[in-house]
């Protein structure tokens, strides 16, 4: 196979698919994964279609609920170009949940207001895994891939869009555990009493997520993102027996468009994540940039990091901590970002002063 | 003022004091502590007074609830000295809670079945700040020294007693937050918004608990640990600002026995809290091991750091983990214990082979 390092060949068959079909206006996000120079950074935000935007809340509450949101091609496809518009940000990411594989699966979830997303029936024995099926993307998760569809066509090329999903280790936690937990205890029980059960588990959910993927960029997602929001439960034992080797097959699958991998909290997994067979790395704010850059080495772009409770500071503070963040990841191989998923009570402005100190700012 | 060193004299002024006025019939843990050699690794868990031991549950119901429980000289002393003789401990931990901190300040809680802990009113201003009292140990907390002399009474020497606080950033997460959060962005706020205030809280909070800790060793507690059980909320960048400088002020502050600092996820802050004045760093379980320790360098112990989630394992399985950890360790300048409280629902049989397989291990 191709070596994926920075110059990679225009002909590369990851990319030249995307090429020949596509003309985008702003591109800068995939130059930027595929290690390609540019002439400014890109910016975008973790859930940038979402709960800060007033104009969501109002489709929102058109929808009724989250789930009804998420499931209405036409408000889903509404609320992801939002962000372009209004904030100005180099991608739209496709509004959806990382659960709707669960429900595909065979699982289905519910989001109840101020709890969370809750699992009423959880997988507890070899038999609950051997009844959940492989799910057919064209036929369970078809509302997706038509709001992607819309999406793209509204989109009319002013920039990429992003498809994503959950990492199957983030995935099993909500389907043993139920709901939401700081430990994920009664999830990572199976882990330790039996590990035939997880890896099974975990081997459905990553040919499900695979197929997902792939019909996620077959109706034109132009990069893909793998949440492992739960990675930093883990020991570096279990992170490389439990999820690394997933995360890695679904990276080799996607060969496509660029992968984005992002799992938070798994700072003990830099150097094992610089092995996956992806073009950009996702850094939260806990992780020193120089560091994770000296972990990761130069052949990956990362992405991140700033803090978001920075986004509840003053004007000039939020500018000064952009730049500061700017400077330390050097202007190019990076993709500006939070940490971790914007928080619902920030201020619009705020958020625009962070998308326009990124914009602003000569490399 | 003295070196922190390995090989310190008997007579260095921080712990002559405890030798001469107490023999211990088990002092593992302190000679651990101190980096002096040790013919086995001493052992104790965090939250080893507590709800896995049906014991401890059978008095918490006589108590009536958690704070009637923790605020009960007698009842609390009973829980302590529980786990030294039920699951055979090197260390018996005073049974309190760090929150009895903020309410000696002047602001109280309330313990919420399946929720936590809740602040009714939480700090919003530097008028709430300046209410607040440095507080007065013996007058405020009278109830935890009390509990602290029954139990030295009645472990008549057995085992070494550990005193405790919250570190002061951890406990202004809960004065500016009011409740346990995944994010504590309303508390991380205060932050990026109002440096004024929280240093000014951190401050107030760091006097009370340097006198709070101060009594607890007079009263009879032989080593004390810090927890900043939300350390890993902070940017490294923050965690230099918020929580290490006041950390350091109480290691500096406490030179009588020897102290832990537990920062849970403070990974990035390795190298920092090897600059400390304290003898034991703890580590949660995502922290490698020989990677801690060349971060940290020879000069502390460290403490820890087992998943507690392997004690869902079978007896085998803990078995082995614990040896590979106590290998890791390498057998001196080592306290062990798992990367963070056990969980409740811990069977006490899987506890006592945890403890045991430590005590059996030669070094």
């Amino acid at each position: 196979m191709w070596s994926k390092t920075v110059g990679r060949s225009l002909f590369d068959s990851k990319f030249v698919l995307s090429l020949n079909m596509e003309i985008l206006q702003n591109d800068l996000l995939l130059r930027a994964a595929r290690g390609e120079q540019v002439e400014r950074v890109p910016v975008w935000m973790m859930r940038q279609a979402g709960r800060i935007l007033p104009e969501y809340r109002a489709v929102r509450e058109q929808a009724g609920s989250f789930i009804q949101l998420a499931t209405n091609p036409e408000l889903a496809a509404e609320v992801t170009i939002q962000p372009v518009d209004i904030l100005g940000v180099d991608a739209a990411i496709i509004f959806s949940d990382i659960l709707v594989v669960p429900e595909a699966m065979g699982l289905p979830y519910i989001m109840e207001e101020r709890v969370g997303p809750i699992f009423p029936e959880v997988i507890k024995s070899m038999a609950d895994v051997d009844k959940l099926e492989v799910a057919n993307p064209h036929e369970k998760l078809a509302y997706v891939l038509d709001a992607i569809k819309i999406v793209k066509a509204e989109l009319n090329g002013r920039v990429p869009l992003i498809g994503f999903a959950g990492a199957p280790f983030t995935l099993l936690c909500y389907m043993l555990e139920g709901r939401g937990s700081k430990t994920f205890s009664k999830a990572k029980k199976y882990l330790y009493s039996d590990a035939a059960l997880s890896h099974a588990l975990l081997q459905k959910i990553t040919d499900t997520t695979i197929a997902y993927l792939k019909a996620q960029i077959a109706a034109g997602a132009n990069l893909v993102q793998i949440f492992d929001s739960w990675a930093g439960i883990l020991s570096p034992a279990q992170y490389k027996e439990y999820s690394l080797p997933y995360i890695a097959q679904i990276c080799d699958a996607i060969t496509e468009v660029p992968v984005t991998v992002f799992a938070k909290g798994a700072f003990f997994a830099r150097e094992d994540m610089a092995k996956l067979n992806c073009e950009t790395i996702g850094l939260d704010w806990n992780m020193d940039i120089a560091e994770s850059r000296r972990l990761i080495g130069a052949n990956k772009t990362l992405q991140g990091n700033l803090d978001p409770c920075v986004l509840y500071a003053s004007f000039d503070e939020i500018k000064k901590q952009t730049r500061s963040m700017l400077d330390q990841f050097g202007g190019q191989r990076h993709i500006a970002n939070l940490g971790h998923g914007v928080y619902p009570d920030t201020d619009p402005e705020k958020v625009k002063c962070f998308i326009e100190t990124v914009k602003e700012y000569s490399i």
